[in-house]
């Protein structure tokens, strides 16, 4: 089971790499999570080849964990505000529906993915066959990732108990007493306010946003524009939702 | 002019005071800004009487001025956390409209005023003559200060654009290099979006707080229940928008 997932993640990264990355690619974003790390191991060799045309001038980093994978793989670290327009990121998901909404932020990432993928031409998602769904919240079930200031969890804990939802804080046990720290210095309030379908992905994240003291929420919505799942035969699905893609870029 | 400005933040403040806080007062909201200081002087005045009836058991702070002031006083310090629901709020703005919405945050301290006040049974603000105004952005013509996430300000300020306005990163000069840094570890941007009326105000907020990195705007529509503005003649005027005020707690 561990080996055929990580076949899958593997070979979904490498899709994804080689389809969406060409010699016009100047600026990638890197996200965050177990799968990214094939991208940028792709990313590095197509990088290093004798032969490759690519003229890749800067990797955005989207947490604390991709600065180091970028670093590691020799490839040029670069910072958002320096490269605020990003042709094309690759980022992984909790989560994915089939008009390509995700749940993100199961490694607490997901702000500053959020950041980057709005900057971003095109985001590409990779992840693995169990990752898929037909509704969000139906495979993963932890909740939705909340990123707060911490010195109002308590009372978003009240708001969103108010509507109708309920929430737990986020603990770093046994990595470290108390609570999960976001690489922003907020906390994590991992939200669950049941199955979320069509328009109901919005209205919930809009909800949750409008609470003074909450950050971002790990609901992706009309961002994603294709994503490469590494399935359990070995083949790899691609989806695309290219309009939600150019209405993202558009409102830039 | 400097003294009749005072006199007015300190009378309108005595007023404010005396008419929102009796015996049933237990847990206080301190706001931060100059007019505020007027706010916690009467408060400790009336606790330290020994004929006070007050029995207040917390007083939480919007900033690290506040807990300061807080401190000075000898009031009981707490935590918005520990005391997630708060009797009464006092608070100043940079500009108040006929229907109690504010502008605040020229003095870099929203986000967590906006947490407090969010919290709050009643918000009662306390200002000068000079802070009245018919529309937002007529007196205050600073712009609208919004809180962002230090590593997306730049692509925070192409969006802004996006939406027709502009935007200035807030320098610390002389008092620090570069930017201010907010209480939160943030940064500032004042937005220019043109003079605001009616259902632009919370329009413009909905607008800036979807976008991804912006923690809070200085917007504050439906929250303020009372102002009490300190007039040039000696005179306190006060103004009420109580439903407002409801609405705001009835969604707590």
């Amino acid at each position: 089971m561990a080996d055929l997932v990580e076949e899958a993640k593997k070979k979904a990264s490498y899709a994804a790499i080689d389809e969406h990355v060409d010699s016009s690619t100047s600026v990638i974003g890197i996200g965050s999570g177990s799968t990214v790390v094939y991208c940028v191991e792709r990313l590095a060799q197509r990088v290093k080849d004798p032969n490759s045309a690519l003229k890749i001038k800067a990797c955005v980093p989207t947490s604390f964990q991709s600065k180091q994978l970028i670093i590691e793989a020799g490839l040029l670290l670069a910072d958002l505000n320096a490269h605020p327009v990003i042709d094309v990121t690759f980022d992984g998901a909790d989560e994915i529906d089939e008009s390509l909404n995700l749940i993100k932020g199961g490694g607490g990432c997901h702000l500053q993915e959020k950041l980057v993928a709005a900057a971003s031409k095109k985001l590409v998602i990779v992840a693995d066959y169990r990752k898929e769904s037909n509704a969000l919240g139906v495979q993963w079930t932890k909740g939705i990732p909340v990123e707060v200031i911490p010195m109002a969890y308590v009372s978003i804990q009240k708001k969103i108990e108010s509507l109708g939802g309920t929430s737990k804080l986020r603990m770093a046990a046994p990595a470290k007493a108390g609570p999960v720290v976001t690489d922003s210095g907020n906390l994590i309030l991992d939200v669950f306010m049941g199955i979320l379908r069509g328009d109901a992905v919005l209205e919930t994240h809009l909800k949750l946003i409008q609470i003074p003291g909450v950050v971002e929420t790990g609901l992706f919505m009309d961002i994603a524009g294709w994503a490469y799942l590494g399935l359990q035969d070995g083949n790899v699905k691609r989806m695309a939702n290219v309009t939600s893609q150019e209405k993202q870029w558009k409102s830039v």
